[in-house]
């Protein structure tokens, strides 16, 4: 059983188009629990629909409060994403720990957003059990609040059951005996043709030829396909 | 000493807020140098800067080309940025994959991006050692250009605090621009001979012989000896 996804709490967010972009930043990763705290604008805020760009579901949910405190009433870890704060003692955690620790205790968790331009104040830092902060470019340091949120849902979504590692449909590397083969047609046209020369470099030539042949990883049928590649390079041009 | 920074490429974007918003992206996380092929509208657009927010020494810095090849031409392991294709058999990883591979190898990569409605066309991929996909909702994949960049940009960054390993002895792939003229004389030589039949075929069947002959992770060594083994099939036999 995979953890369950963390509840996304944005705190005095702004502008209607950032929630939008939060909640179509969050839907990606199938993370889809929406928190308002004192939305600026009230809510619904009808910026936020287009924004959101089909993720109407997340802001359809979306439950707004007056406080922190009971924006996160239910959840058991609260993380407040910010950058570490001189002024207060707290663990500070990158978005791939908390994304470890959650799955590791499987139990509900909120993820606080500060509001656009001033961020989290530090009485709703100090709620939460530790800070989480993205490493950034020290030099520029200019994330959004919908890029927070992606990297935060990202990372959370690698560890969870939704994030399907895309398959590999990879074709196996074939048989070495036909590898061999390959090699062995080489071999002949190229002996065919002289190009083994000087007579006393031969075993090295044909060493190097083998190493590079062999290296590729080809399939069987890639395998095929440059036989016929080789067979097309030596023959007579062909009219059509 | 960390892993060189990717080489973020635009592939034919279209609207210059776009490109000012994955400048940003990239900034954040240390990434600089963008290239862009064929922007829709021309370069410098007067839209980039403002999206920017700041991240103008990307925009400065940033180079244009015609063609996808002539972007990647120095660098040695190319990922594109695109769902599975059905029509490619290619190696698929996840940005995190990718931010693994470019450490331990210490070479120059590049990540290709599409435009934003189209994406990349196939023959943009086939140029590409492998795929990478971001794992992403199945019912709600809906990530634009500059989130795509930001998750690249900040698995890079992840990795790139990290310790380099020790460089391994292997020789290191060859620069694309190489594996590109090599498969270009392949090509002329093939046409020659009259292999790419019937034409409807023509372009899938170089597709398949450009992802061949990419994946095989040749170095510069390997891929002019190769160029030696063709000519030498094409040519008459020799008689010492």
């Amino acid at each position: 059983m995979g953890a369950e996804p963390p509840v996304i709490v944005l705190v005095r967010p702004q502008l209607g188009q950032n929630i939008g972009k939060a909640a179509r930043a969050m839907l990606n990763f199938g993370v889809t629990e929406m928190r308002l705290v004192r939305p600026r604008d009230g809510w619904p805020n009808p910026d936020a629909g287009p924004a959101a760009s089909g993720a109407d579901v997340v802001l359809q949910r979306a439950q707004v409060f007056d406080t922190v405190q009971e924006a996160v009433a239910d959840c058991s870890m609260v993380y407040a994403t910010t950058v570490r704060r001189r002024d207060l003692v707290m663990p500070v955690l990158t978005p791939e720990q908390v994304a470890e620790n959650a799955t590791a205790a499987g139990q509900r968790t909120a993820i606080l957003f500060g509001a656009e331009r001033s961020g989290l104040e530090t009485e709703e830092v100090a709620l939460a059990n530790a800070i989480v902060t993205v490493p950034i470019n020290p030099d520029f340091a200019s994330l959004n609040l919908a890029q927070a949120v992606i990297l935060l849902a990202y990372e959370w979504s690698k560890r969870s059951e939704l994030a399907v590692p895309p398959a590999r449909e990879l074709e196996l590397p074939a048989p070495h005996a036909e590898i061999e083969g390959m090699i062995a047609q080489l071999d002949e046209a190229l002996v065919e043709k002289g190009y083994f020369h000087p007579p006393s470099r031969m075993q090295a030539t044909r060493n190097t030829i083998r190493t590079i042949f062999t290296k590729t990883g080809w399939s069987s049928r890639e395998v095929k396909a440059v036989r016929g590649i080789f067979r097309a390079l030596m023959g007579p041009p062909r009219r059509r």
